[in-house]
């Protein structure tokens, strides 16, 4: 039987070695920045319980977790399935019941004929309501909708937002706020899956709750600046916002509901200018008078201290949009304390993400030197954990976009062309007494912490130096004959072909150096 | 509306702060150990189709894999669902004909009766039909195992070797052979959760296909002692045997499918004594004969040497027996040139496990310190991926118990009290003007690589010497008005309580050095 090649489910990956290399050089240098900010990793489980997850994404979202069958006979326990199956029985028995009453109609005298006709009648009203029952069963409780509800009792991870507010409620009483904690696990969408858009992607994010001091948000700032930088990355712009911003906005021209196609019209005054971003304005309902009040917003230049100076003016009839020009400037002056060393701080009005959830601050990172959406983004939410009961507990936090990062550094040649990762040397043979030379050397290299192969013996020399090149080993040493004879191993620069004869010692202290 | 306070689903775990820094002291040990040997590290999805993984694991098995429900419409899609509706609208239908019967009954004249009652044969037919499909539908179609390839095509993970062994089938054109793997994932198992059982745990895997060489098998015996060793571990067995010795001992008394039982009752000589194992065994259907043949190897003793040597004598008249020796014996002789450090290595015939798929060596790694069951295991198989279609590949491997690593390193207080990964020192201040004056200090710290905080202004200082206690944080700093106005700011080791007065530089100094 020749049997098909296996895949993986559309939208996951294998990841091969030399991607894992590269996976964790980013996922390492993004976790050793959280933990120079205090920052404490966490894990929580791949699946949550479906009412943890439900209802907390919208509609949408709701669709595009993944949920995971009740172990076991499911099927059987379901309640609509035993309702279907008694609907069933019950067709069944009226099926019998009116076989009963046409062997009846066999031997039937005019005396019968009335008592007959009443049966009829009675058994017409228990079929109409089977016929109803039927009718009502195929269209409400015969759905995915609804049996869904039946046969699973958790799914997976959609966020790592959600779980992590879980935690904080579970475990509350184990907690020392503030709780600034990271954690970088896999989540899963069954979302159209699509270039650089997968099923199962890792998240990697950090948070604090239990502060509402803006430090947070100007920390935020500091480890994109820093693990971004120790990335490679060289021109990269950190955006920031804030709601309060918005809300002033839409409150001196009485639109909140507008405030998406504001920002969306505002965002193309570089290519459409003044009189395209009013033309476009007005189709999407906006009033001459409007379009004059937030002018100075739509013309919004300069300095960060300059748009800000400009937004307090244009907010200055709006109490939260004074109170979110207040932040920002508090943000901005930490940062002025602690300069930072590679990114760009922009304050961008037009950034509007997370506008269902975010109350405060509003982040989003955007790479200068590659064509590439945003790598990272952010904000803070006032009630991060209310969904689970425990009100009044503010949170800021930030996530790093791994798989774009992963694609930027690839497109810029910025991974390390080393790793310490991989051997750094292998051994090669003749032959079985090749080999077993060769083994109190393996065993130096690797008390020495060096990552050493010894190629089991028994195959052709190029063969080994084929697998050392394929491995990217950058070191081999060959042993044969002669070698065993002299105790001159020949050791060989795979990179640029140079090849020496060493010592066993020789090539330890090589290695080691 | 009081809300119940969340949790997560039975059999999985959260994992705080404390824990995630020991659980990544194990996992990171392990996985240096592998990188130095050669192994590359791989990542496969959480989810498999579901044909990847059903049939691997025998029938008790394929019971224990999650299932996830296919997104969307999947009830809809289903053709036993489709089935059904058809079904149910028969039955509507056939009652709906049946209505039409009745109203022509009130209407009967004796002339009508015949041509009625062979309407109502007519429909007798239909109707028997329909019961007849109601009935096997319920029995057959209408139940779990039938139903869940219609609304499920994925699965989650359930180990890593299945998952591996598909790897190397779709990626064996990329692959340099021998491939030598290691992967640290979770897997998930509908177990009934107890104490030490969880539904969804990490395994630690390393294996490598495409060698028969016994050095690998000798290789997995050091990165236990090595890997172990690191740990802290100072008294641990790793048990070999090999599936061609058990076969040999059931091929000389021809009992093959009795070779459990034989271990089992072998196992128990220290405890019964040979009377008592022959009692047992004779109970397990052993002839006297059987016996009398297999008394060398019950009675086996001595150095793993002296035990092969009895074993070559007792399976002389068992070619496949004495092949098993042969193996087994080189892997000692590899071991004698690469001595263990720390393990002891004992030949145990009475070592069963994996008999269903291991066809050479077997290993169990037990700790002598603790009452804990094994900590590791593995072993060859010779068609490791045949399931997929490519014959003759040979794989060898072992797998660490994190889990129980984890109690073990516990209960023996052997995990380090200092951690790189947290904060090292804290700086608190009294006002706002203290924050301000530790901003400084704080990024000096950064960009020396200590992992430093501020707390934010506005917290009595009491919690926040509460909070770096609490996060096990060894230093502080404090900075009140004296210290602003001096320069000298307070410097305490919480440890020891002993507070000193020291400037920015000394500081910095004093957490770098």
């Amino acid at each position: 039987m020749a049997s098909i090649k296996p895949s993986v489910p559309k939208g996951t990956r294998d990841f091969s070695p030399v991607e894992m290399v590269k996976r964790n050089y980013i996922f390492d240098t993004i976790k050793s920045v959280f933990r120079k900010y205090g920052y404490q990793q966490i894990e929580t489980p791949t699946m949550e319980n479906s009412e943890t997850l439900m209802g907390k994404y919208g509609d949408e979202g709701d669709k595009l977790i993944f949920k995971v069958l009740d172990s076991g006979e499911f099927l059987e326990k379901a309640n609509t399935i035993k309702a279907l199956k008694d609907l069933l029985k019950l067709v069944s028995e009226t099926f019998e019941q009116r076989q009963l009453q046409e062997s009846a109609l066999n031997q039937i005298s005019k005396e019968q004929l009335d008592s007959f006709k009443s049966m009829i009648d009675s058994a017409k009203f228990g079929q109409n309501e089977i016929e109803q029952k039927l009718s009502s069963f195929i269209n409400t409780s015969l759905t995915s909708k609804h049996l869904i509800k039946e046969i699973s009792e958790k799914a997976l991870r959609y966020d790592l937002t959600v779980p992590f507010a879980r935690y904080v409620v579970q475990h509350q009483n184990e907690i020392t706020f503030p709780f600034k904690r990271f954690q970088v696990q896999p989540v899963w969408r069954a979302d159209r899956p699509q270039r650089g858009r997968y099923r199962e992607f890792y998240q990697c994010d950090a948070d604090v709750v239990g502060s509402d001091s803006l430090l947070n948000e100007a920390e935020f700032i500091l480890i994109y600046d820093e693990a971004l930088g120790k990335l490679g990355l060289k021109d990269f712009t950190i955006k920031i916002n804030n709601r309060k911003i918005l809300s002033g906005i839409a409150q001196i021209i009485d639109k909140a509901d507008n405030i998406i196609d504001l920002t969306v019209a505002i965002d193309k005054l570089d290519k459409i200018g003044l009189d395209g971003v009013t033309k476009e304005l007005i189709e999407r309902g906006f009033t001459e008078a409007d379009i004059e009040k937030i002018k100075p917003v739509i013309l919004l230049q300069g300095t960060n201290a300059e748009k800000l100076q400009s937004l307090r003016q244009a907010l200055s009839q709006s109490e939260t949009g004074l109170k979110g020009c207040d932040e920002i400037e508090t943000v901005f002056k930490y940062i002025e304390s602690c300069p930072l060393q590679t990114a760009t701080l922009e304050l961008d009005i037009t950034l509007a993400r997370g506008l269902n959830y975010y109350t405060g601050a509003i982040f989003e990172v955007k790479t200068n030197e590659a064509a590439m959406g945003s790598i990272g983004g952010g904000g803070r939410y006032d009630d991060l954990t209310g969904m689970f009961g425990l009100k009044g507990l503010t949170g800021v936090g930030i996530s790093f976009g791994a798989d774009r990062i992963y694609d930027v550094l690839d497109e810029l040649n910025l991974f390390p062309t080393a790793s310490t990762q991989s051997t750094q040397v292998l051994i090669c043979n003749f032959d079985k007494e090749g080999e077993t030379y060769g083994l109190p050397l393996l065993q130096q290299l690797r008390r020495q912490n060096v990552n050493a192969e010894l190629y089991p013996a028994g195959a052709k020399i190029k063969k080994q130096l084929d697998y050392a090149n394929n491995k990217n080993i950058p070191y081999t040493v060959v042993i044969g004959g002669d070698e065993i004879e002299t105790g001159l191993l020949t050791f060989k620069d795979m990179a640029s072909g140079v090849q020496e004869k060493l010592s066993v010692d020789e090539i330890v202290k090589r290695m080691v150096g």
